[in-house]
């Protein structure tokens, strides 16, 4: 594919032979004479001048840096153009995912599977389950009964729509099942990882909005909402009836508790636990610093007195001030 | 339904019309004129006068209040007859899982299978494994050979019974692989949660004993012991050889580590990781609180150097004692 | 079999009567008379002298003791003689998989799969993939497109090889897709547990090398790269481009962060999370301390202050220093 071509195909501005093949795309760093590259952050500039690459993608900013060193494209925002790139790439190598229902998956007479829609070998949809416009259930995914899926979905290998969410009643110690009678609704343009659980509500639906991209191995439970454009991270967990808002976003192995709210914007740092809302936007982090194993015990074992320690200090401020007056 | 058909299976003292039809069960804030809603906490008492619900399950410490809102049923445990109401509910609905071997599941004819059992669509059953009176394989489980599920069990999509255990000895900087001899056996009543996963033991079994519930993406490890009516939420991972106490709870996001015992009616909270034996029943947490990030981040440095803030603690204290002195 | 059938396979010094035989592995303490144990650690010496074993495997050091109870094989390093005997018995017992394709695996006429392979049941090989020289997938495990594994490997069931890292581009609030060109090249002797998941890379392959032992419920992002023989505990999650040296360790439930290194040698405990590159061969922790929940929650709070104590004992210091002076 020539450089003109690409341009003509996604914008941006060339500077240099549209003539030149472009065989691969590569990380900057790596990037060989036949591969295009994208300098996404100003951090990297550095890495520009060394760069093997046929052609790089970059911001007006280093537009006069690029030049020097070879043929660009220049593009407001090149991650994105990077991103589209992509896009284009995987189509020209035409793999995606046929429409159409596999020989060997097992779908449901009255599931509403859309024909553009692709579900892969192996995958199981219950009955009244649907499924959207150009949706793709790559391999081995479930999606349980009276769940649905919007357009343009995909969900990773093994995932599970739909499954019984964790409800019990206590009685005289013995777990008693409350039978979930919600289903799942999920949007347009939701993406969800390999392995990732998304359980039915008790009463009402679980809701994923349009736009959420959730990564590998991550537990959504019963009666969760989750807004739009939002995005979780591998293994992070998010307990029962627990409202995430829009653009958000919960890094991986991070885990928010039940029944709390998360307004819009709000980002949780990797392995942190939400343990009370959060109604301001922004960023937080509750993790315990790693460190070597001797300087963690000494440390661990001190926070388990720094109650007394806070008062220690008190009481040395009171005879200080006592002494003082 | 009528709420005196509804009396007449579940019981209760129903005060108001029993030929008022019930066509759905719906929280008490959300509850429709056509619906039947439960309070089982005298924290939500203020939406009870509220509420548009056709009936409401109460406690007899409410009886007074519901009856002055409308009709209402009084039992001695509220949520338990909420429970009790979504299983009939469920069964009217006809929803449950078929009996027998649905024709994708692949099915080792030397499997023990009791023919009320439902083996859903894509399951494996290895050679030797046995599967209980009425127990549900929902879809795409496994159960490794020779591993046993007791009756009535539910085991949701994508569960992985009896696969190896963790085990390796080091050599020479390599590790060999320990053949894990054991299997999984696991009691009557037990619920597991779609993708979770329960090893075979190394030379004996890993054992779960009845009535436990386990949510999703749990990894319970080899030789690990659960005792009855344990739960553990999702994401909850129990290494090697730890043995869990009877009526447990384990949060999600918990982890417990191996060869540790924890004793019965032990709670561990969310995201807590259990370093030592747990000997005395109770609530334990270890979580570090999340905060806002530029928060986080200073008092996490401090924290770091906490064992030598201890030691200046420590001697501001006798230097004020020698200057007493 | 008997005890000088073993030592004829495995080696190893026998002393006591080679016509003795051996119906079991068990545990030191659990084992009967028809049973063969080992005592891997001094720690549980104790235990030698009233075990019931047949025979125990031991050590040099602990060789006159053990010969004091009974019959004892001595040898170098017992548990590595332990693990070549299950292998040994799980080869009499003929439990291992068939070679071959089970015939409801879907597999792709362009996958490459060595003849002496065993694709277990409901399993699916994309095309382009390749699977290497008796290396086992047990049942229910996907391999995506062009990625391959070598030899001798074992996939556990429910594993997911080669889904799209998570890989977007925000564009004014709105997430777009990064399609992931690369694959996943994985080396020889790799043990991958159940239900785990490794993605393939953006641009470049994700790599796991020779001997590398993976856990289940594991998540490895894109462009991940791990060392040969490390080691990887349940529910352990590594983001994505982060480096992970040979002879690691990482413990369960435990977090690596994205971009970073971890050189060869870092061992990483169990629930700790990785927020900087670790340079220095060591034991490296991060774990908040379990305690009863009422001593946590005083602690957690005092926490939230920890750099404002630290304020206070400088302020302490300084004071007392002014008196001094």
């Amino acid at each position: 594919m020539s450089l003109q071509q690409l341009v003509a195909e996604l914008g941006g501005e060339l500077h240099g032979d549209g003539q030149v093949l472009v065989r691969g795309i590569a990380p900057l760093e790596t990037a060989g004479p036949g591969d295009i590259a994208f300098l996404s952050h100003p951090r990297y500039a550095q890495q520009l001048a060394a760069s093997q690459a046929a052609c790089v993608i970059v911001a007006p900013a280093m537009a006069d840096a690029a030049r020097e060193r070879g043929a660009c494209i220049v593009t407001e925002a090149p991650y994105v153009y990077f991103a589209q790139l992509t896009q284009l790439w995987k189509r020209r190598l035409g793999s995606g995912r046929p429409a159409g229902i596999h020989p060997s998956a097992v779908v449901d007479p009255s599931a509403l599977v859309h024909p553009t829609a692709s579900i892969g070998p192996l995958c199981v949809v219950e009955r009244g389950a649907s499924i959207g416009v150009d949706t793709v259930l790559a391999s081995r995914v479930t999606v349980g009964e009276y769940c649905s899926i919007g357009a343009r979905g995909i969900l990773h290998a093994g995932v599970v729509i739909g499954a019984d969410g964790f409800g019990f009643a206590l009685h005289q110690g013995e777990w008693i099942k409350i039978e979930q009678l919600g289903a799942v609704r999920i949007g347009d343009d939701v993406e969800i990882g390999a392995n990732s659980c998304i359980d039915r509500g008790a009463l009402e639906d679980t809701v994923i909005e349009d736009g959420v991209k959730i990564d590998n191995l991550v537990q959504i439970a019963h009666n969760v909402r989750i807004g739009r454009h939002s995005a979780l991270a591998g293994n992070a967990g998010v307990a029962g009836s627990a409202r995430i808002g829009e653009h958000c976003t919960v890094g991986g192995g991070a885990v928010v508790l039940g029944h709390l709210t998360l307004a819009d914007n709000v980002h949780i740092s990797a392995a942190s636990t939400v343990m009370r809302s959060i109604l301001q936007p922004g960023q937080y982090s509750g993790v315990f610093p790693i460190d070597d194993n001797k300087s963690w015990e000494k440390n661990a074992a001190t926070l388990r007195q720094l109650h007394k320690l806070r008062e220690r200090i008190k009481s040395l401020e009171q005879h200080l001030q006592n002494k003082d007056t």
